[in-house]
C-alpha cells in the first residue's frame, strides 16, 4: 500500500460497503459493463457476490435472474465463471475465454456476440446495443475529486463509466499504487459528425489524462478488495513455437534487408499465447534494437524486450503476465512505467491508428484454407472457441497481417490447413502471411490458385499434403470456376469426418 | 475544347505520337498501371493499340506477349476487353467487371487478385507486389509545367505516376475542360513510420492540389484522344429496387427519430447499380436536406440529389453516369463543380476517414447466409463475378454497414439467402443490416441464432423460408455447436444442387 489512502474522496466514504451489499444493487435484467481485459483489471468481488445472490434465488425457486455482461475482453473464473455457473448471464459481449461460459454458449444456453474490440465502445455510444444500466469497475485508487487511478487494464472502462446510469467501484489494494501515471485516457473521442483526427503518430505519444473521470453522483457503491489478477504460469517455449518464431524472424529480417521494412521495423502487435511469446523471445535474441509495440496486451516476452532495450516502448490496453512476470513488473515498475502506455481499447485497437502507424499484426488461427481464408473462432464451424477479439482490427488495417498456428492439433488428428475453412473471420483479402512450424507462406501478390500451392507446400503438415494437393488438383479439373476451385460436395468433408470419426482423414 | 491548349507543356510537344507508336514502348512482361475507375478516366487508345500489336505477334507465331494490368477499378471494353481478347493480360488487379476478363479468370487463363481498393496504393509503395514499369494515364489536359488536369476519375493515378519508371499520357479532348478544379490530390501520404493524420473532418474538406504532379522526364509518350467514357443507359427503377429502397429509407428515418442518427444523417457511401440508384432516388423524394456523401463513385442519382439540395456535397474518386447523366453533368458543370470533390482512391476509401466521418455504407451482395456472412464476389463459391472492390473498406470501418440484394436471382432458381455462403467477403462482424425486397434484417446486438431468425423471416424469399427454417431447426437439433449451428454435410448442398440441376431447391 502507498502513503496516499486508496479511497481519498471523502464524498464516497459513505458508499463503502461489502461486495454482497453492492451486488444487491444490481437489478435483474440489467446490462452491466464490467472492467477487465485478458484477465487483468476485472472486478474481483462483486460478480461473485452477485452469483451467490443468484444461486440463492435459483435455489429458492425464484429462477431467471440474469444480466447482460459487457466487458473489455476476457476476465477470469471469479467473473465469467461464477456468473455462468449459476446461469446468471443472458447475453455476453464482446470476448471471453472462460470454459464454463464456452460450454453454455455452445450448448445454446447463453447468447454471445463477438465484436471487433475497437468497435464496442462506439456501439455503446451509438445506442445500437441498448442502454447500459450499471458499470462495475476495478480501480487502483479513488482520488480526492472522485477520479480513478485505473487498474491493470483500461479496456472499455471510460465508456462504461460514461454510459452507465450507476457505477460500482472496486478498489483493489493488490494493484500496485505505482500504476499511477502509466495510463493515457483520451477524452477527445466523439460520435460522428463530431470526430476529430486522433493525433498519435508514434506508439509512445501521450495525448490524454492519467485518470478516469468518474462522476461522484453516479457512484452507488465502493467495494474494497485485495486480490491478484488471473494469471497463468509461464510455459517455456516448446519446439513447435520456436520453429514458427524462427520462420517469422527470418522473414522480418529479409523484409528489412530487401528494404520493404525500415531497420527499426514497424510497431508490432502480438496476440496472447505460447507462439507470440516465442516470437517475442526470438526478437529479443535477434539483432533488433528500439523496436516499438502497438498492441492490446503486454505479456512476459515484452517485459524482457523492454528491459533489454530491444523494445523501446509498448502501447497496449492491458497486461497478461505470469506470476513471475508480475513479480518482475512490480519489482521494476519505475523502469517499466517509462516504457509502457495503457490506453482505452477503442484507441489501442483503433483502425485510424493501426493504419497510420503501419502495425505488423501477428495473430493465431484455428484453421486456414488453401486459399488463405482464416477461421480463428469456430471449432468445426459451429462451436465458439473464444472470439475474434482484436485480431480483425489489426489484420484488416495493419501493414502486414501474419497468422500463425501449429500445422496440426489433437495429436495430428486435425489439420490446421483445410480445403475450405468451416467459418471465416479473416478473409483472403486480410491475410498476407501464414506460418506453421513447417514454413511461411507469403501470399502477397498471389492469385488464389498460386496461394494454394504456397500454403500447401509451405504450411501444411506433410501427412496432410497429399490429400490437400489431391483436393486442389481435382477441384481444378472439375470444370467449375477456376478462380477459386472447389468441390462443393467435399469442401467441408474433413470437418464432417472429424465430427464422425475423431480424425480429419 | 477550351481556350487553353490541352497540351500546354512545350517540353512534351516532341512526345506527341500515335497510340500505336506509344504501344510499341510497352515491353512484354511489363507491369502497367492504368488509369480508370468504374469506366471513367481510363486510357481509350493505347490499350487497344497494344492489343492490336499483341494480336499481330500472336498471329505471327510470337505468342506469349503479356503484361500485368493494375488499375483503379473497372475500366471498359477498350481496355480490359481488348487486352483479354488477345490473351494479353498475365495478372490483373485490383478490380474488374469485363465479361471477357471474367471468362478468362474463371477458365484459369488469367491471374486475378481482388484487393480492398484503399490498399492498392499502399502495396505499390511498399514494394509488396513488385515494380511498376509503365503508367498509362488519361488526363483532361497537360499544363505548362507538365502537371496534369485529372480526368473523370483519379483512382490510383497519383501512385502510378510516382511509382512507374515511364509514363504515357493520353489527353482526352472529350473530357470537359471544366473538370479543372474539381479534384483534390493529396500529397501528404507516406509509408509508415512517416504517416501523419489526414486532416479531413467533413466530406467537403479540401486538403490537396487541383493537379497531378507529373515529372516531365518520365513521360515517354503523349497521345491525343477524343472518346467518351464507358457508360450504360440509365434504367428506370424497377419494383424490386424500389421496395428495397423503401425499406432502407424507412430504417434511416426511424434511426433519426430514435436519435441514433443525427437529422442530417451521416455521409452516405453507395455502391453502383440499380438498387443504390433507387435508394438515392428515394432519399431525394424524402424529407432529407443537406445530406453528404463520402463514397467512391458519383452516379446519376447523386446528381439529382445535388441539384435538388437533398445532397449538399459529394466526395468520390470517380463518376459512373449514363449518357443522360453525362449530359446533365456537362450542361451544369459550374453548379456541380461547387459540390463535387474527386480524390485519389486511397483517400476516398481510407479507413481513417471512413471511421472518422461515420460513413453509412450501402453495398450489394451475391448471397448472405442465415448468420449474416456475406459473399459479394464468388458465384457458387468458385467463379469470380467482379471483385470485392471498395465494399470492404466501407463495410468494415463504416458506422453502419448495409448490404442489399433481390431475394432471388435467375428467375427464382437462386436464393440470395442460403444456409452457408460459399465464399466470405464480409464476415458476420461487418454486416449490420441486410435488405431484400421482402424486408430489412437489423442484426445489431443479435447473437448468431437470433440473426438467423431475423434474416430468414425478414429477407428470404417466402418460397425459400421453409427450407431455410428446416435447415436451421435441424442444425439446432443436431447436437453439434449451438453458437452457430450448421449441418456440415448439407451446408453447401444448395450450391451443389444448383450446379447439378440449375436450381437451388
Amino acid at each position: 500500500m502507498a502513503d496516499t489512502p486508496r479511497i481519498a474522496c471523502s464524498a464516497l466514504q459513505s458508499k463503502i460497503m461489502t461486495a454482497a451489499e453492492a451486488a444487491e444493487l444490481i437489478p435483474a435484467g440489467a446490462t452491466v459493463g464490467m472492467s477487465g481485459f485478458t484477465g487483468a483489471g476485472y472486478p474481483k468481488a462483486v460478480p461473485g457476490a452477485l452469483a451467490e445472490r443468484i444461486k440463492k434465488l435459483n435455489e429458492s425457486g425464484q429462477t431467471g435472474f440474469r444480466i447482460n455482461v459487457w466487458t473489455g475482453a476476457s476476465t477470469a473464473p471469479e467473473l465469467d465463471g461464477e456468473l455462468a455457473k449459476v446461469d446468471g448471464i443472458n447475453m455476453r459481449l464482446p470476448f471471453q475465454t472462460d470454459p464454463i461460459c464456452r460450454e453454455k454458449i455452445n450448448n445454446g444456453e447463453m447468447d454471445y456476440i463477438d465484436y471487433h474490440l475497437s468497435e464496442v465502445s462506439q456501439y455503446a455510444w451509438s445506442g445500437f446495443l441498448g442502454k447500459m444500466n450499471i458499470a462495475v469497475i476495478e480501480a487502483t485508487a479513488i482520488r480526492e475529486d472522485g477520479s480513478l487511478v485505473p487498474s491493470s487494464s483500461i479496456g472499455n472502462n471510460k465508456t462504461w463509466i460514461e454510459q452507465a446510469d450507476h457505477i460500482i467501484i472496486e478498489v483493489n489494494h493488490k494493484q500496485p499504487a505505482k500504476l499511477e501515471g502509466m495510463h493515457d485516457v483520451y477524452y477527445g473521442t466523439a460520435l460522428p459528425p463530431h470526430r476529430k483526427p486522433i493525433m498519435i503518430t508514434k506508439p509512445a505519444d501521450r495525448i490524454g489524462e492519467k485518470y478516469l473521470a468518474c462522476p461522484i453522483e453516479k457512484v452507488i457503491a465502493v467495494v474494497e478488495t485485495n486480490a491478484a489478477d488471473r494469471n497463468s504460469p509461464f510455459k517455456p517455449t516448446d519446439e513447435v513455437s520456436k520453429r514458427i518464431a524462427d520462420h517469422i524472424i527470418n522473414f522480418l529480417k529479409d523484409e528489412i534487408e530487401i528494404g520493404r521494412l525500415p531497420p527499426e521495423m514497424l510497431p508490432i502487435q502480438s496476440g496472447v499465447g505460447n507462439i507470440p511469446n516465442a516470437v517475442l523471445e526470438g526478437l529479443n535474441d535477434g539483432p533488433f534494437k528500439n523496436l516499438t509495440s502497438f498492441t492490446e496486451v503486454i505479456q512476459d516476452g515484452m517485459l524482457k524486450m523492454l528491459k533489454s532495450g530491444t523494445l523501446a516502448v509498448a502501447s497496449a490496453t492491458s497486461f497478461s503476465l505470469s506470476p513471475e512476470g508480475i513479480k518482475e513488473f512490480e519489482d521494476n515498475i519505475d523502469l517499466y512505467r517509462e516504457k509502457i502506455i495503457l490506453r482505452q481499447q477503442d484507441l489501442s485497437n483503433h483502425p485510424e491508428l493501426i493504419r497510420r502507424l503501419g502495425v505488423i499484426a501477428m495473430n493465431g488461427l484455428l484453421e486456414a484454407d488453401i486459399y488463405g481464408n482464416v477461421n480463428s473462432t469456430h471449432v468445426m464451424g459451429t462451436r465458439m472457441m473464444n472470439g475474434i477479439g482484436g485480431s480483425g482490427d489489426f489484420a484488416r488495417n495493419g501493414y502486414l497481417s501474419i497468422f500463425v498456428s501449429p500445422a496440426t492439433a489433437k495429436g495430428g488428428d486435425i489439420s490446421a490447413i483445410v480445403p475450405m475453412v468451416s467459418h471465416v473471420d479473416h478473409t483472403e483479402h486480410d491475410v498476407k502471411v501464414i506460418v506453421t512450424e513447417h514454413g511461411l507462406a507469403d501470399l502477397r501478390g498471389l492469385s488464389p490458385r498460386k496461394r494454394a500451392m504456397e500454403i500447401i507446400n509451405k504450411c501444411a503438415d506433410p501427412a496432410y499434403r497429399p490429400a490437400l494437393m489431391s483436393y486442389f488438383e481435382r477441384a481444378c479439373a472439375s470444370g467449375r470456376g477456376m478462380h477459386t476451385p472447389h468441390l462443393l460436395g467435399e469442401a467441408l468433408s474433413w470437418h464432417q469426418r472429424y465430427e464422425e470419426t475423431g480424425k480429419m482423414l
